[in-house]
């Protein structure tokens, strides 16, 4: 992706974009209700959630991304199109502390995150206990994570990580388009690239109990 | 396997099979010690555990089984070579309680547990939430659970129903003999007959903590 410097100031000032913090983002004034939100972390091109904010209007949905030049699509869409239930995050999933209070968001998406194989990089993965600290601040009482990946290690990472930093697991498959899970999902783009090859795509939830 | 009436008065009065119980086994005074206790169910014919057993002089390793043919060959086997830290209770899962105290046992093997794939007999796979109660009673504090399965279905069910009842995940693999614990790995009769058909092995571990 070529790099846009002009992006910056575009989302500066764009109704739909929250970018640079000076205090926490009210959310009930940024959608005008107080729906539940679904946060995508990684949300490139947003396909995933365009079509899930075009079907579910009594939810609003979040695409965060720490690329500019990923949102710049799908903001542009959301504008054009009059959706009133989506909006965007440029920043890094580390600061998601500054986008939200604890308790606000009803469930996370993590499509497709980059595994990060090498060792080294292993609290980069957006399943890191480190990260699954901050979901559970975020998170509500029973919020949830819904991961789809192509990444075996990943994947089994995952699945340790969540059930050892106090998620429930549910729904998995290791094979989502051969499974009853197949009907509802929504195709990002990657997966479209990924399935069209004759690859399978893992998925899981986590729900996330105090108790 | 042909049905051996005689077995039952063979297997009560032998003294390496715990069988109708009146008291609670005093598992001390069976084996002499006070080593860990490492208990397979679904034991079969304890090749696994029989191994284990010769290599591992401070673990006590108990089979059991309900199926008194399956552990004719185990316990004449284990007598013959004069196994010290080896046991067997001829008897069904569902009473675990009657053999083990609280906080007795260290690890419990489930190797190619039956799957029971029809979902009226749910209850019945040895990951059942009922199961899992019982484990955790005679389990000690940080007691493990081992599981190997050739079942695609049994695996994500004892996935799930492991992490939403009190055992962290460890160590999985879906695909056991091209992972890191195929060198440590002891195979069952089942397991190389599986695999000399070029079929997978999952296993996983959970983790009985209670905070």
């Amino acid at each position: 992706m070529r790099n846009k410097p002009h992006l910056e100031e575009k989302f500066k000032k764009h109704p739909l974009v929250i970018y640079k913090l000076e205090d926490k983002v009210n959310w009930v004034n940024f959608f005008g209700n107080n729906h539940p939100i679904h946060l995508e972390i990684g949300t490139g091109r947003s396909d995933f959630i365009l079509k899930l904010a075009r079907e579910n209007h009594d939810i609003n949905f979040i695409g965060m991304d720490k690329v500019k030049e990923a949102l710049n699509y799908p903001v542009s869409k959301a504008k054009e199109e009059g959706l009133p239930n989506i909006g965007f995050i440029y920043g890094d999933a580390r600061n998601l502390r500054e986008y939200f209070d604890d308790d606000r968001v009803s469930r996370i998406y993590l499509n497709f995150s980059d595994p990060w194989t090498k060792r080294k990089h292993i609290k980069r993965r957006l399943t890191h206990k480190d990260f699954l600290e901050l979901y559970k601040k975020i998170l509500i009482e029973g919020g949830e994570i819904h991961l789809k990946t192509d990444d075996y290690n990943f994947f089994k990472f995952s699945l340790e990580s969540l059930s050892q930093n106090g998620f429930l697991l549910r729904n998995i498959t290791f094979d989502l388009h051969h499974s009853k899970f197949a009907e509802d999902n929504i195709m990002t783009g990657y997966e479209k690239r990924w399935l069209s090859e004759g690859k399978g795509i893992f998925r899981l939830e986590g729900v996330f109990k105090t108790e």
